[in-house]
């Protein structure tokens, strides 16, 4: 941490800053200048309130060095988290498909998506059963019953399933879900992350709208300083001024995270675009720049597919979109996706 | 609502989408051009998925003609909503001043700040007690015990106490907190919202940082909707690129929100700037630009004031603010501030 | 300037980077920690190109601690630099106000226009001639016609003209245009800003709709390094994810500029907001911010006003706005606006 | 286009609007509802100023069905356009990479790079010779001698040349250059678009920092329809509140102008991130994604690269970053990236 300090100051101010800075147990190191005066702080400053500092009369600014995050922080723990979900990897080398309806809608529906896109490579079943609105008005999943459908698919497919959380009080609902999410809108429900880090179940944690890469990580780091070091980080699109698009992908964030952290990265296409169509080009996109996995939305193509978002892409488009990806993992020195479950439990 | 469709789709779809619509109980227009066909929706349009209308095939895209909120909506409702907290009123003609520390620290910390604000013209108290921090290892407030310090400092003071919740479970810690806060990164935490949409205390609620105005009356219409009318909205600034405060706050959502809304509207300069030196200019634009009040941060100046954020004020500053805001509401057409409580109260 | 360097380094890269910043004058000095090594720069770094040091081998990452900019800042200049237009001051302690229509549009209605907003206490004179369109469709505004008109209503007011540039070559044009614009959209058309700089007429510097505070005065700086210290700042919105205002107003940089700089700063309400409507509100709050005046655009009522803008207010309206101005001027310390050349020139 | 009328309006300013409206050769259609009347517009709306529908006093809002551009728009326009330069082309199925020094230094040095770039795999060679700077006081480039530099290049290479113009007065040192560029700055310098409309040279025209996707269209539209159809677009990077990286690169915007348009689309990963290490998993996710081409930064590693940004890579990363991309390009579809030149006119 480096603090500027104002160009005057008395000498009694900075004394009473330096005992200060000693009392949090932090060396200090002072270059003064003609025009401003900096003092270099070593040591742990993760725990140090930088916003306390600032509020010193003396201060002009103060500028951090290290991160703020160490469960989290790839330079102290150099190696990759691999998150195992029975028998499924996440991180490493392998590359995961999470796919499945945005809502669920009833136990037909969900068990026939997740037949379908099983049997195309997806590994892992998505499903919402508690959605978050903008509007009162709009539907707002079918709740438990929503996540009693997508155990029933699981039991079917043997497949794992994820389901978003929105309420800290709900979590004896998803005893049976293998994955918890946490949504773009909860990224920084506190009382949510804290609570989700007492248990030990994977925690899909989703980039908020307007959050950064490094309250991401803190976020991150609010479940892991809980106890629960199974996390998951999930890149869906920040807001920016481009309307044409819901959101804008920001995959630059992929190799990013990489560096600055050992946990796996997804990315969800299907909500950061809201457009069927760019969710292939996006998916191959997001797999070149070293994504660990894609969570996609696929809807069921009934005659009267009214109630799909427009974010959702068919079956066939799914099992388009897999053979392309089949295409490019060897060329990114990554193994083809694997269709394990498919032929033993798909009926 | 308009349905803008394909070029080219053929009768039968576009009689299977017009039936469907029908049976929404909307009257609709068609109106077919060289280049594109245009459907009109008339009727309430207000419970309609607009993601279900974009998924159908043959439309290209879909544009909203009415507000997609009711009880919220100043169309419906011309009135002002006055909110009466113990007599005190905001909204309608008043300016409301709202001041306080951002963190409850101790009981005398707290009655001395209350007993200072109050005698410069603050009517209501305002104390973080939970504190949303970006950092798990950053000082959380001293939740419940915070807000037994603020209660002491009400009875002692008998002004009314606003204090934020971070979790629907603490609500019965509230009881006596007069005005419940719900935080920026809460304003989308639906499940929070409907539960304080079950009990008629009134509601302070803070746009999010990467939250539209739109968005923000959604959030008070997800209150209004289950049932609490008593939502008083508050501008915070919004996250864009500029870096030198830490928002950039949106005065033109004041008279734009005047105009939408019968809901009052209040001003947080210090949470949207960061910087106490812009408190005041900021809190005089807010006012100039219609505000019903403004919320702010004023903190106990001790010898060694290393606790206090680099965005709150000295009292000796918000007395010298709202000596200032004093001298320009005759010229907006409003009455002054009233230092009613003063004299009797303050010891 | 501080620089962080990596974890690992060599003693002989790092001796080649001490020599290289001693050869540009520059002392440095050394703190080393056990997580990182910090190297404070004092001395002269304006011209020190941050780039370039960021991608040596050993460096991790640079923060500035000084200003980029000189000829801008208030520190070098403490005193507010006021600017004469014909006697017309503009910063310092007085409120200009300048007015007209969008585009000239003919003779009789600029010298219409100007008479009205004179009469009611503009000073000076704006009025597109050479139009910044988004769409090669659009009217692109009289041009040198433009210019004449301007000039025209100039003689018969008295009030001295503002116009906006968006080609170095057509510099002769302006020859009679007393205060050159330029627009949010060539605020860092450097060969424009160099230009400009050449000449000793006042320059009204837009901010761009992305750029921030720290960028405009970059730009500011252009111009006052090639010789003209004349400079005008306005902010007028931006770019933000909001779609109800055309852009968003950032008022906290009348406070935050008055800072930083001695330059005055005007505001732009009309272009921000977009809406004739939100005018008003927002002149009477960037009045309370501190500002040193406003740009405003007024149309000339016909019968068929098809042809303004819809941020355009009627003179009624102005006139209405500046005799709210009036009223809270003197709460704000500051004299109320001359109404100088009426009565003398207005026929 | 549809006009959404206010509820409440006089029969006769109807009858004006719409006798107005059927001057314009528009028919009109309106649509009565209770709470709203709709005015569906259909004809060729792309020259209907929508500021001046806007203004009407009885208009609400208005919406654009139709998009504002025209010589660049895909659906008039079906074929991909192909730019041939020297026998390169720019579009359809190939993948181009251009390559090349952020500035040339001296004749030595593009010369190095050039040979070294062409061997690896880029057909056009890149070099700044004016240079926008943000600050005056940082190196402008050694204009009129850069591209005298990179002519000589040109010649001992055989590449074709690109370079960004930043005054429409230096046209004429252009003549020798293949591809003009236009910088993000200069994005909506219309003059400087409507100037090289007039020539008949391909025009790299870049994405504005805080452009859309529409208004760059618009800006292709300036120079399409002065005469000059050879536009290539380049998306750079936008600017969000995101500070890890210098932009934010919007890939989803190449799919979306792959249908928009049918001008050809190329991505600057070096500009984008500002971060050397990002460009090669952002130039896959690119070339994934659909990109026409790439436009790297490639530095000329001296013992003491003192002078190179922070965003070039090494011409050894160059090579192993086009081995790469020659791997995913069969399983995108796509030939092989041409080694033509070299042999020929490297020494």
């Amino acid at each position: 941490m480096v603090i500027v300090l104002k160009q005057e100051y008395e000498k009694k101010q900075l004394d009473n800053l330096l005992n200060w800075l000693e009392r949090q147990n932090l060396k200090t190191s002072l270059v003064k200048g003609e025009q401003s005066t900096i003092l270099g702080l070593i040591g742990d400053t993760v725990s140090v309130d930088i916003d306390m500092i600032k509020a010193i009369d003396i201060v002009e600014s103060v500028k951090r060095i290290q991160e703020p995050y160490k469960s989290a922080n790839r330079k102290f723990h150099p190696t990759d988290t691999i998150i195992d979900v029975s028998g499924i990897k996440i991180g490493g080398d392998s590359l995961t498909i999470i796919a499945g309806p945005c809502s669920v809608e009833s136990r037909e529906q969900i068990c026939d998506i997740a037949n379908k896109v099983n049997k195309s490579g997806a590994e892992i079943l998505r499903g919402g059963a508690f959605k978050p609105r903008t509007s009162p008005y709009a539907f707002q999943g079918l709740r438990a019953e929503g996540i009693e459908f997508l155990s029933e698919a699981k039991k079917q497919t043997k497949m794992p399933i994820i389901s978003e959380i929105m309420n800290q009080n709900h979590l004896d609902l998803f005893e049976d879900v293998d994955i918890i999410q946490v949504g773009a809108r909860n990224m920084q429900n506190f009382e949510l992350l804290r609570e989700l880090g007492t248990i030990d179940k994977p925690i899909l944690l989703k980039r908020g709208l307007a959050n950064t890469i490094e309250e991401l990580l803190m976020s991150a780091e609010y479940i892991m300083a809980s106890g629960n070091k199974n996390v998951i980080l999930c890149e869906r699109g920040i807001r920016t001024f481009e309307t044409y698009t819901r959101n804008t992908l920001d995959l630059s964030a992929i190799p990013l995270l990489k560096e600055l952290t050992h946990l796996p990265i997804l990315v969800d296409p299907s909500h950061a675009t809201g457009m069927s169509k760019l969710v292939k080009p996006m998916s191959l996109a997001a797999v070149a720049a070293g994504a660990d996995g894609l969570i996609l939305e696929v809807h069921n193509d009934p005659p009267n597919a009214l109630c799909d978002g427009a974010q959702s892409i068919t079956s066939e488009a799914f099992e388009d979109l897999v053979n392309s990806i089949n295409k490019i993992l060897p060329a990114l020195g990554k193994p083809p996706l694997p269709l394990r479950h498919c032929g033993i439990h798909c009926k």
